[in-house]
């Protein structure tokens, strides 16, 4: 093993002497303290590394109270729309995960077969919810799910992308009147980004049929509208003509079929750019093409009802990478802003998206019968970061605790004292705390308050036990009142009630 | 394989032949089931299972609402306690776990190695949670964490037992004055069972400190002391005689120190059993177990302060099966009760636990810098099972959404109003579900009203169009009023506020 690292960092050298992209290097030198490491410090002996797996992070009380208000939000805005809630397994049996992702199936966390059945972690919510339909026989339901999934990916965690993260997900299943359902979609994703007020954001708008038919009158034999799709999938990180190179080069598509969807991934408008399709005389004439842009025009009725066109871009170059997909598919991006905040948000890309996945449900079925769904998954992760960096740099103070009042005493020996009364406080609801200390300094105890948000505090003394009140101090003007004992609970919800 | 089936099939004939246990014959039949099913169906090609993994189950709707309303009845009381919360990733590098459970690390769930760290499912919150107080060097804490964890054990699915679960957890981490954390925790668990209107319960209340005192003073060899402390921890499911024989004959303890055991772990009581035992003329003189019962006596002087002695019992046999507890230990039990649900309350016992364990935070250090802590965890899935099937016996009606008004037509023709009116509620904050259907009958919308317990109609039709109202149907009194639309969203608020 020791020789192992020093192949890794005679690797390292030469890749600097070859001036090779510094990522790499860094990637290498990264590798390199890694083994290190493993194989223990200057005793030889080997060491125990004292952190979270990679692409992983613990939440502490602060990040905590950030993710408590965006969660908030977006259940609010499920609530609203009128959804229950589930939940599944963390992890499901390997072969109902298998054959649902393409090529992204490699980044699937497999648990180690220890006896008994072989299973794997989630990746996504989608597909455990389709196993969920097909196995209750539930072909109608409109529901959210929150919980974490899995990708063994190549975390960029600045960035807001991890191997664990949250998906919250809303999805409509059953057979419905066209668009009705989609639209819904849609106008969640734009309730919770105004929400959220992250800044302006654009949801692109586009339709697996529409770019299958775009594929076919472009010239794409039929065995390549995966693969081709995959390539545009990337024009949103990548400029065309490296696209298109790869669709001429590696994929062996013929450079006319490629400069011909070169021209419609350009396009991208409202309401008119959809007429003007349907008047296109090639896209026209193909059945696919033609109903994904009639339900696109039917789709942007219904937005149109709804307020939000103006956020909203059918965009011929959005292809999304799932394979399940088959009908409408979008995603939000955040818009850059010409601001000091730029440089954080360069690079967020993505923070929702979703699409309508008509045959995943009869993939589970025994019988193959179909459920139709449409939903949409918000990228939280993301939109964390963002606010996590903003809050950093704004300096302003999250509280994260409650507590409404500090049970403190003024001179010593009244331990006895300070446990009665916050029993009685917490026995009446109110949030209390004591330090649990026998015999605790003033300043210590009003430090505290400071330190925590503590709005107020209860101090018990000699005096005051004797005239049966508590004086209540007011951190924030340091003011103080007695109160008698009776209407402490009252005083105190009074007080702290917005 | 096939043979294997077979050779399993007359394993089961076998069992059957010689009267063994109903138990493993049933298991036998489950295992020959499951190959089967592997094998596949007649046709011979293996069939898709469509089943979540032994030992999980899915959360609908219906179980959900009672996993929230336990939730927050328990979260309402950490945050009353003034906790902070936390989270931290669902598996640990392996060897982070490594170590901390004893006998029971076979249950551990591991990650397959699949290139780079070795991983494993937590298996409580208490090792994560110990392992971000070193990585954090946090000295002084006190927070909450719910969360699911995984264990390897054989699922009893119906009485609560599952291999993921979650856990409720409160600690307090911090060197303070001796006792003011543990009868805080202790309070807790009162407080939540209380709540929650689980039936009577009992809190058990030892020390690790007694245990080793008293397995001392009874002639217990010192290497002997934790498997003597794990068959006594098996007292509240076999008889002491069960109990004795395995100390005796498995584990070599002399027939006399056993019974003097025997006579200890029968007692338990309160203050009086405390003073009892500190004038014991052999346990007095054991320095642990003296330390144990003057922290015993001044927590249930502290107890006393909360009002809470009715249901705590010092308990000598109360042992505790995780290695790292080192102080006070506890458990609450529900009691039997002599009425309708007798048959379901059996065999749910612990529904909380918990205890101190100084020394876990400093096998993380690099230093072993020691944090004390002391925790609760609230059993949450038994409690999941009793109101579960309370609920299911009582037939009382349970909503899923807090919908407050379906948006409804009348005649034909009417979606864009429908989305138009739907749109305007929903950006009011209004909770307002409509059918995805463009004509809808309004007896289906009604019905729907009535099956999911949605109080309000909002019907749109050409005469309310044209008079500036919509029609506002209580669905409970079938009562409908004309409201002006610009009074609407008021009109919803008030109906549906409490």
């Amino acid at each position: 093993e020791a020789a192992a690292v020093r192949a890794q960092g005679e690797a390292v050298r030469r890749l600097k002497q070859d001036k090779a992209d510094p990522d790499e290097i860094a990637k290498e030198v990264a590798k390199l303290l890694e083994m290190k490491a493993q194989l223990g410090g200057d005793e030889g002996k080997p060491k125990f590394v004292l952190k979270t797996p990679k692409g992983t992070r613990d939440y502490g009380p602060k990040q905590m109270a950030i993710r408590e208000r965006v969660f908030n939000a977006i259940i609010s805005c499920f609530k609203r729309h009128g959804a229950e809630v589930i939940d599944t397994p963390v992890f499901e049996l390997k072969e109902t995960l298998t054959g649902k992702y393409g090529e992204d199936s490699k980044l699937i966390y497999d648990l180690k077969d220890q006896g008994g059945e072989l299973l794997s972690l989630r990746y996504d919510l989608t597909v455990p919810f389709a196993r969920y339909l097909a196995m209750n026989k539930i072909t109608n339901i409109k529901r959210y799910h929150i919980a974490k999934v899995y990708r063994r990916d190549n975390p960029a965690m600045t960035r807001g992308r991890y191997r664990e993260f949250y998906q919250c997900d809303f999805d409509i299943a059953g057979q419905f009147d066209p668009m009705i359902p989609d639209a819904e979609c849609l106008k969640i994703v734009h309730e919770i980004l105004s929400d959220l007020q992250l800044g302006d954001f654009v949801v692109k708008v586009n339709d697996r049929r529409i770019l299958d038919g775009m594929f076919a009158v472009c010239g794409v034999p039929d065995s390549k509208f995966r693969t081709i799709c995959s390539s545009v999938d990337k024009l949103d990180k990548v400029p065309w003509e490296e696209v298109r190179s790869e669709m001429v080069g590696e994929k062996g598509l013929s450079p006319e079929a490629a400069d011909r969807i070169g021209e419609y991934v350009q396009l991208h408008g409202g309401l008119d750019l959809i007429e003007q399709l349907l008047q296109d005389p090639k896209l026209s004439q193909n059945k696919l093409a033609k109903e994904g842009l009639g339900d696109m025009k039917l789709l942007f009725e219904y937005l149109t009802l709804f307020g939000i066109t103006g956020k909203i871009s059918f965009d011929l170059s959005l292809a999304r990478g799932l394979d399940y997909y088959t009908g409408v598919i979008f995603e939000a991006v955040l818009l850059q802003q010409e601001n000091e905040h730029v440089e954080e948000l360069v690079g967020v890309g993505s923070v929702a998206g979703g699409g309508r996945y008509d045959g995943l449900v009869g993939m589970f079925d025994p019988k193959g019968r179909k459920v139709p769904c449409v939903g949409v998954s918000i990228g939280i992760e993301r939109i964390f970061s963002i606010l996590e960096q903003r809050l950093e740099a704004s300096e302003e103070k999250i509280r994260t605790t409650e507590t409404q009042v500090l049970v403190a005493s003024a001179q010593k020996k009244l331990l006895e004292e300070r446990l009665k009364l916050i029993s009685e406080l917490w026995d009446a609801g109110i949030k209390a705390e004591m330090l649990y200390k026998k015999n605790p300094k003033l300043l210590n105890q009003l430090q505290y308050c400071e330190d925590t948000g503590i709005p107020l505090v209860a101090i018990v003394g000699e005096q005051e036990l004797k005239d049966g009140v508590v004086k209540l101090r007011i951190v924030a003007t340091r003011e103080e009142v007695n109160i008698r004992r009776e209407s402490l609970v009252e005083e105190i919800r009074t007080r702290t009630s917005q």
